[in-house]
């Protein structure tokens, strides 16, 4: 019964973290892509002083941030070639400061269509021994089909 | 019939301001508070390219997090002193492409009491004479009474 | 720059009250729907024992359900011929109790394209002169063309 | 680090079973509660054609409503004596058309302290065999100390 997450594309490793690099934010806020399988993605980042709030944990929009871009790359693995990945929507509800050295987001597909793909997301922070559920969440992304994902870089010029 | 929007705080808005100055993270997407009034708050940024996605625009969880902190410090505009905000829930619908040179959040109360306060906030691009809405969402923040905004900065020494 | 609401459909309000009248759901409430233009719609019912929750109030889901409802009919006035609705996912805010002898709800479409339509929407209850704000929300609806919103009665047979 | 789902009020069930037995709203739609457990809940309803759309499945906002009030009351399973339950924001996303004989809604809690809970529900569908998996949300609810969840029914009169 739960949804059966079998990728399209058989290439979605090399297309999902090729799109992740071209995403010039998650660079400036230190993340990486810590884990891809169909239909399931990891992003995390290292505590810095300029990712936080004024009571030093990281800062909420951060963490919402980084469960969306895991939940875009979570359903962007399940999509066909020569499509892109938009945000419909995203809810997430904040469990907990997000206190921690480390700030990982995981995002799930729920279900998915040639259309609308639904996927519940969470955020962790970790320091030392302790992992804080921090976050949870709920994002409807949709599937682009016939439009590439990378900007055609010669016409830009 | 429309919530009355009356601060708590005269100084709301040099408590607002200061607060918004302690959050590395603001300062770190090059975010600016354009507006402040009791129960209402925009905050804005400037194109740059560390802010973007893969296909040049803002990113969404960018923009989703300038409506989030507009969103926070439009309730603590009305909070009573000694108290601070927290975000219980973000929930934001993507319009359109955050395509502009200006990305501006702008959230407002649309109701409040003691402890909870439910707002509304939406996000526009602007590119010369051309304003884009390009996000919408709303907005649960709780207010935490007896518990100081700034951080202790001595005893964390 | 708000939105431009114009009815693909002439007939689109035909068409959604006969939508509307076929959804037992909605009779078994006492909804009626007491507004329809392009993009807009309001549902209403009055105050029955039946609708409450343990306070006497109507039930929080009842008036989930009923800007929904509203929702669902604001994006349908705005869709071609040959097509249904269906939500993709709603967000409601809970303001105040449901307390009147009459609840409203009300959605319009703040943006929409061929698939995807953002709405939002709000609950009024009605007591007297008194009008209370008792919820707001956020909703995206789906577009599904080429599928008659009315199901074939001759071939289900 | 799951959250401990602990009852602080041993007679938990009776107040739960109570507090849902004077919902008119839970009764008009025919739901029971079937199963009740600190943290969960599961409310069901069986098909009905006054509870259906206008496809024949069970209308989408009466699925949101069950797994609203199966979330209301996990997180009611754990408040201490004296208190009552209030939504503060629902948020439900459409898997599938809700199609079968029986509707199950299934809520639990993520995490709660004084004041928030924050819950995540889903909503089944069963037809003979097949179980579907028709809608995922996620909840916040507050707890209202000193409150009774009941009227005080000799006042009303």
């Amino acid at each position: 019964m739960p949804f059966n997450k079998a990728a399209q594309n058989p290439n979605f490793e090399a297309v999902v973290r090729d799109s992740f690099a071209r995403q010039p934010f998650m660079e400036h806020v230190g993340a990486r892509m810590t884990a891809i399988e169909p239909g399931i993605c990891e992003i995390s980042l290292d505590h810095d002083k300029a990712l936080t709030q004024q009571h030093g944990f990281f800062h909420g929009g951060l963490v919402g941030s980084l469960i969306d871009s895991a939940a875009g790359y979570a359903a962007f693995s399940l999509y066909p070639e020569k499509s892109t990945v938009l945000t419909v929507d995203m809810k997430v509800n904040f469990l907990k400061p997000a206190k921690g050295k480390l700030l990982s987001a995981r995002a799930e597909v729920v279900r998915g269509d040639g259309k609308i793909y639904h996927l519940k997301g969470d955020a962790f922070c970790m320091e030392g021994e302790t992992k804080t559920h921090c976050a949870t969440g709920v994002f409807t992304m949709m599937c682009f089909l016939g439009m590439d994902d990378a900007p055609n870089l010669g016409r830009e010029s």
